[in-house]
């Protein structure tokens, strides 16, 4: 058993749910050296990228400890692994790479987490096909690494790359920065493996489309933790793109790039990756360009087939120009593909006692422009807001994903955070936007997630009563996993 | 209450379920006109297109009779319904355009059959998010008109266009003709409207994208009424064509037309309908085109914006090229447009006492010929069996559906049906195929549903047992939801 940590408290403090019995059948599976006890272990399975728990982190507390971590090896052992939990009713939060931004990781009630980290095999390349099967627990950047030197792309590339898992972005339903052209992670996955809270291996098969009943991917993705533990996938690949093109685009109204984007979309092209930075976010994150100055910046990475790429550049730059955007060159966007993964700049600021986080939320293109004003303007009335802005990502011929950053140097760091979110969120509900595009759910959105979901709320509560009655599954996640 | 048919033999005999008392009530919610017992409409709602149950009717004999059929023009109608139903436990069966072609529309347990297609408006056109709402009870035919007539399309188009509704095609998990390009019923559905057993109206958010959970329509497609009755739907259009091409090329091996379109759509080219029939299917679909005597046939229809069809059919071109197709010209494809909603000669050739159906599965690319010719020998081993063909349509980077169709002349016509479909589910099951690809599984493929969804079953059954505790809801259908 952990000796507890000696100064941290817990934020979420919950009484002992291992006993000996437990850990030693447990240690029987994954043997010894796969059943971690020690307190750098539990330190470091007791939260996720949580800004709030990192305001905490830096003052001592922690969100919640768990009484033991295991890194089973194989399907076999989680499977064994949750037998054993539920004969002993021990809450599992399955850990994949620990990058969601919502808590949705923290051991609420303690128990046992099981790290899928060393399942993170290749299992099989089908060119023909184009898929790959792995291991849930591959680490995303050594995925698409390997894929590259195969002479693929996963097309899945979300700013959590470097460390999140496979099995992360199904289970938290993430969506990465190439989307527009490949899809989220629900375009992405063709078929899954995972163990049930009965402890029972359920696979869906590896088919382009089936209309047998509603899909087991369907029902995993956006679970997070609480209906599955998630233990192989198969997903889509794709050649390396033949051919990459970059471009950019400067407005003077956030209005236009976004009507430009729509109907690029509209006529049939899906450029790989386009973003739209309003002013604020210009200044953030180009301040070397001098000339973007009080601009709304548009970028593209086209990608693919060579001849389908000149045709979308061509078409990108008709549509672009028409609604006034200003040629910026490829600049803008080397810069952003050089930085992309650089969060060290928040952490600092954390560190110096800001409180930031950043809220996706998405809608349809009629209420975009709207949904970005309100909710800018709600975060700027929150007391101790000094910085609110936004950009445009992930779009579709329906609408598009909003991604705002706010931040401010509170006298109370925690009411401020929950203020701000709270603003969001219930402008986003006002609205008809959704809450989340692609963070999920996790803790902090479970104050929120009943009125978005309405009476498919009750629906899903009935679900996860059915599948996990012992509710051992990351329990108190996801509002309906209680 | 209604009278019994006279001559009329069920199949399935059932015990009466309705009373007095729950009718005067459904009454009272949809007015005496939407409440019909009278012979005609429970024979009408006694079936589908199963082709079983037509050869049943041809000798005067019906799967089973509904004991009423109500037509509610609301959504708060059809939860008022479903409330009765619940409070004197009687069965329901919800009711389309009766297009499916496995049963599933039959009232096995007898009780209430919910017509939806009073519930047929289009609610609302958003033209800048490419969105339209509808009740689900709209004929598709109606609905692709409207939108047309609007500047749309809604590239939904199954062969049952002009019978079937929006809910079936949901509920049914469908896939129309233009699939490659549009994306079937789950790529086009953005959200729905329901009533659940509890009578409880559920809906899901119209946005782009959200993690919030699994979804509700994904929960509800493929459902085939024994989870919900959907109610509304919003949906994916599209700009009305602004160009079309049609080509077709002739092969000497079938082998080398689905080399072509593998690359094709690796390249990242999606062409609306591609179709590649195999020797038999031509000569059985085209025998007026003497050249193509012996070959497989590759139709394609292209069409969207412009330039990108330009560019999709230079592309076309090449990869038959290479592939050794040679072209055909339009003509093969103009015919097939002509032709393709028509069935009249399949009811013929029942009438004249033959057995015939279709079945389509689905495999990736790395099994598609040999689960071809491995499908097409079962059949042909099949004793009564005059004909066995096949083609391939709904294309997608990591595989095809395989569409067969048999026939026979057999002695004992139920006999062979089963086995002839035993055949092929057997088959496609062994070579790790999906056994259907679009047209679900009704009553017919509940066999094979175990075998094909594995562990799975049994938690679809718990959430079945979760949502419809009182089984009321399309009972005996789909294998689990019994």
């Amino acid at each position: 058993m952990a000796d507890k940590a000696g100064p941290l408290k817990e934020t979420f403090p919950h009484p002992p749910r291992l006993s000996d019995a437990f850990l030693e059948e447990v240690e029987k599976v994954v043997g010894s050296a796969d059943l971690k006890t020690s307190e750098a272990e539990l330190i470091a399975h007791s939260r996720d990228f949580w800004p709030l728990s990192q305001i905490w982190f830096l003052k001592g507390k922690i969100p919640a400890l768990p009484e033991a971590v295991a890194y089973p090896e194989s399907t076999q052992e989680v499977a064994k692994i949750v037998k054993l939990s539920a004969k002993y009713n021990v809450p599992i939060v399955p850990y994949g790479g620990g990058t969601g931004v919502l808590g949705g990781a923290v051991p609420l009630f303690g128990g046992l987490v099981v790290d899928i980290k060393k399942m993170n095999e290749i299992l099989e390349v089908n060119d023909k096909s184009l898929l790959v099967k792995v291991q849930a627990g591959i680490n995303g950047w050594r995925y698409e690494e390997a894929l590259n030197s195969l002479g693929y792309t996963g097309g899945h590339i979300p700013q959590s790359l470097p460390s999140s898992t496979v099995g992360g972005w199904i289970a938290c339903r993430a969506a990465g920065q190439f989307s527009t052209k490949y899809g989220k992670i629900e375009d992405l996955v063709v078929s899954v493996e995972a163990v049930m809270p009965d402890g029972k291996v359920v696979k869906s098969k590896t088919v382009p489309r089936s209309s047998t009943g509603p899909r087991l991917e369907q029902l995993l993705l956006g679970s997070e933790g609480i209906l599955g533990i998630i233990t192989e996938a198969t997903l889509h690949i794709f050649p390396f793109p033949e051919k990459r093109v970059l471009l950019s685009f400067a407005f003077d109204e956030l209005e236009r790039p976004l009507e430009a984007v729509r109907k690029i979309l509209r006529r049939g092209f899906f450029p790989a990756v386009v973003r739209i930075y309003d002013e604020a976010e210009v200044s953030l994150h180009f301040r070397n360009l001098k000339e973007l100055e009080g601009k709304s910046l548009l970028l593209f990475v086209l990608e693919g087939d060579a001849k389908l790429t000149d045709l979308e550049a061509e078409v990108v730059a008709e549509e672009c120009r028409k609604e006034g955007g200003s040629f910026n060159g490829e600049e803008p966007v080397k810069h952003w593909l050089k930085t992309r993964f650089d969060v060290h700049l928040l952490a600092e600021m954390v560190k110096a006692g800001a409180v930031i986080d950043t809220i996706e939320i998405a809608t349809t293109w009629d209420k975009a422009t709207e949904l970005y004003h309100r909710t800018i303007e709600s975060l700027q009335a929150v007391d101790g807001t000094v910085h609110a802005s936004g950009h445009f990502s992930h779009f579709y011929q329906d609408g598009a994903c909003l991604y705002l950053t706010f931040g401010g140097f509170p006298t109370s760091p925690e009411e401020y955070y929950w203020q701000a979110w709270g603003a969001v969120m219930e402008t986003t509900l006002k609205l008809g936007g959704t809450i989340s595009h692609h963070h999920g759910v996790g803790l902090v959105r479970a104050k929120w997630i009943h009125e978005e979901l309405g009476e498919y709320f009750e629906v899903l509560k009935k679900i996860k009563s059915a599948i996990d009655p012992l509710k051992i599954f990351n329990p108190g996640k996801l509002g309906w996993g209680e």
